[in-house]
């Protein structure tokens, strides 16, 4: 385990220390758990009282927010308390568990595959023909990759992992446990005698970019004709489905359980909130903003938040839910409205105003 | 590869060619990227300019949308075009990847399963006892099958998947990679002292019809003591959960992320839009249209169209969801209203008006 | 298979006799598909008719519902007849298949890992450095832990599950298949040059309770620092999403789909329907009931119902949901009054009606 002084993390993170630089540490805890040997984080003022508790050698504490100096402990300001923690995870990241280099006797990789340098190829994992794997492709335990497949350089499967025959992934690609990458698209035709459905063949493949990371069960159907698409840099979440010929661009990001049906365009950094849901055939500008649980019945213009059910600007649509908690109270008013007027026509003396509300 | 005259192409699509009968085709493309080797379809006047644009070799196009003629390529008239390149899917789908027929040698299968003609049997299967395969099945990498199901000829299970003890699976079903068939249902019952819950065990399991496809990641519960069951043909999408008891029946259509909840009664022919989820114990009438991302809490008559969260009518759903919009302008109306009553009433020239709202 | 005397199970049952009290009994089924070796039950008076259609041999009835009597098969009454039958299953529960004691030879264990005595580890399983299972630990078929993981003593893994490195497991965890532990969180930070972004690292683990059960293809990713926890005896239904950081308490209920955004705090004893979904960083309080489909946007008090999109008092949300089928009457009526006033003022001896309604 390297261990740095209170000094050398300030310099890493660009900050400006107090109290003492010669602290030691050793890693990065939550300030309820932190001991003297890690260094922990303070966002905001709220939090800051807490200090004085905890045991933590070293603190990282964002601008603006005030800390009590403490003995033998050191103080570090920074611009920005999220960037210094993810630098300081990085910092003190375990080493992950990987597959030696090379083929581990239990796999079973057809002969016509080809192995780039430094290829490591899990227990129990299957590869089939004429799949090419590039210079440091990572293949945990029992990941199937089917024939013909093409996966670029320091792309790394997750236990568990299929990837179907003809896909396509570019460099750099992490697909996490269990996901799905290529099984056949949701597509049916009427049966000759009007009675059932015939599976249309779907001969397309999914083409991943480079940079993009798949969460864990994420299921992306392979194209009906040409490829489903997923942009460079794009990153998804779990338990997502990208049905067939989805074109999703550069540098989106999609939270957990979001299902996209087929036939979507989808622009270039767009974010889709946890449980979107998206009709098959619309198009979502770029730049746009899909709030969680909302469900996309149309185009979605560029740069646009949209949210509801089914979706429409959030704004909007959040005024809109809004009122609905007034609806009670208006349906009463109208009932007394109407009470008024059913009481003012039954009077006698009413006749005039019976004309009024006419 | 395979290749077709356009004239050729022509007969199996029933249609009817204009232009060069002779050009070669050798696969299917979308308009945009297809080839002078390929046949494209063209289903509408939007997109019938385009075909001037592109190098498709032939086109299909639906009866009714005119194309212009280019020489020595073919233009093939359809009554259908989405059937007509269906036809075209099949006529050019590539070979899937299969495992060899018999049993690879890393796969564990026990000895008293009993094994059809031409099964083919992939990498690291494990195979339960006294399993059943049906003559032709194929279970492709990592597939796991417990002790004493059984699977009817030709059935084909992607890598990955695992079918828990018991299970029962007709012919020609296909199961999609790291779907999961026959896992505990989620029941218990409050415990003895009072203070959690003891888990009910599931001794039913779970029998698939003739027919049935079963999406990737897709889980389906087995029964708590009768079988959860699912009819002939029914196809069920990507990420669904089937949970104890439910009884689908025939022909059904379930799109990706449905859920639906234990004891649930399903028709024949029933269509469920994407991430539809259905209460327990409930009963939906064969033909009944379910619309994405609705909430089913009770019984859904035949035939019947149902959205919206609860779910009902779905045209009612829609014009109260509409009127959603309206709502603000509503409130502004009534709000007017009460002012003018108040000013009304707080008048003295206005004791007659006062009369004429009560 | 065991077979027991109606008198027997009268007795495991608690129950009361009438009727041939030595009818032998080998199984439990639901009335519709009874035979005459079958014990079945019946809840209320509606199926009461059913009992002299039925061919069961015994039949479990609540109190306070009569059946007739039949010669030659028993009528147990019991106070609770979900309970008896939770007791039949019991009693009439086939063994579950499970790999044998030992390591079977196509598993791949690290020699670093600790095995408890009784521990199974099934076929093409692999355990990696350090890991530690402990007394009487189930793996099947296809299992993967990954380095450092404990699992304590009786936990069941069923096939395909996966857990990546560091994850703490308490005693008689059972996972269902294709589950994923430790997955790593979706979190990134924008990329130095601002153009995309960077993947933090997740450096801490996931922590799962005593007696904690996990359904297929539910994922739970690994905290960024502290561990994502789950507490004692909670249960978790299929396909759900517990994101990173998460602190889930003792003894909850998480129904199928359910998905739960990163850092969210839930207490204790909490239910949750099918598909809730929860925004990140909010709190549920202990005892609160979540609504299926409810899409959880704030802190939810101890105790309450709350439900709809977004969640707000369940009762409130369903008396708001059940206003919207009044509003095209509501806005009939107000157009009536637009009508009625627009009217008034036009017409020339309408201009004291004029007055009043200003």
């Amino acid at each position: 385990m390297s261990s740095y002084t209170a000094s050398q993390i300030c310099q890493r993170v660009g900050g400006r220390l107090t109290g003492d630089a010669e602290v030691l540490i050793e890693g990065v805890e939550i300030l309820g758990r932190a001991q003297a040997r890690h260094v922990t984080f303070i966002r905001d003022a709220r939090h800051a009282a807490e200090w004085a508790q905890s045991s933590a050698g070293a603190v990282l504490v964002a601008d603006g927010v005030d800390v009590q100096p403490i003995p033998s402990r050191a103080v570090i300001h920074v611009p920005e308390a999220d960037l210094a923690m993810a630098i300081m995870l990085d910092l003190f990241a375990l080493p992950r568990p990987l597959p030696k280099p090379g083929v581990h006797p239990s796999a079973v990789v057809d002969p016509s595959a080809q192995l780039g340098p430094g290829v490591a190829i899990g227990p129990h994992c299957t590869v089939g023909a004429r799949v090419n794997l590039g210079r440091g492709v990572v293949l945990h335990a029992n990941v199937v990759v089917l024939d013909d497949c093409v996966l670029g350089e320091k792309c790394e499967l997750f236990p568990g992992v299929v990837v179907r025959e003809r896909c396509e992934l570019g460099c750099r690609v992490v697909i996490h446990s269990n996901a799905v990458i290529g099984a056949d698209g949701f597509g049916y035709r009427a049966s000759p005698d009007g009675k059932g459905v015939v599976k249309i063949p779907h001969i397309g493949f999914v083409r991943l970019g480079n940079d993009v990371e798949i969460g864990a069960g994420t299921c992306i159907d392979r194209g009906k004709l040409s490829p489903t698409t997923i942009g460079d840099g794009t990153k998804i979440d779990n338990l997502c489905q990208i049905a067939h010929n989805c074109e999703i661009g550069r540098m989106c990001l999609i939270a957990g359980q979001v299902g996209i049906a087929g036939s979507v365009t989808v622009g270039d950094g767009v974010r889709m909130g946890g449980k979107v849901a998206i009709r098959d055939n619309v198009t979502i500008g770029s730049g746009a903003n899909l709030a969680a649980c909302s469900a996309i019945m149309g185009d979605v213009p560029e740069g646009k938040t949209w949210g509801g059910y089914p979706a429409r600007d959030a704004g909007e649509a959040m005024r809109e839910i809004a009122m609905l908690k007034k609806l009670p109270d208006l349906v009463k008013m109208l009932k007394h409205y109407e009470r008024e007027r059913a009481g003012a026509k039954s009077r006698p003396d009413a006749a005039r105003s019976t004309d009024c509300s006419r």
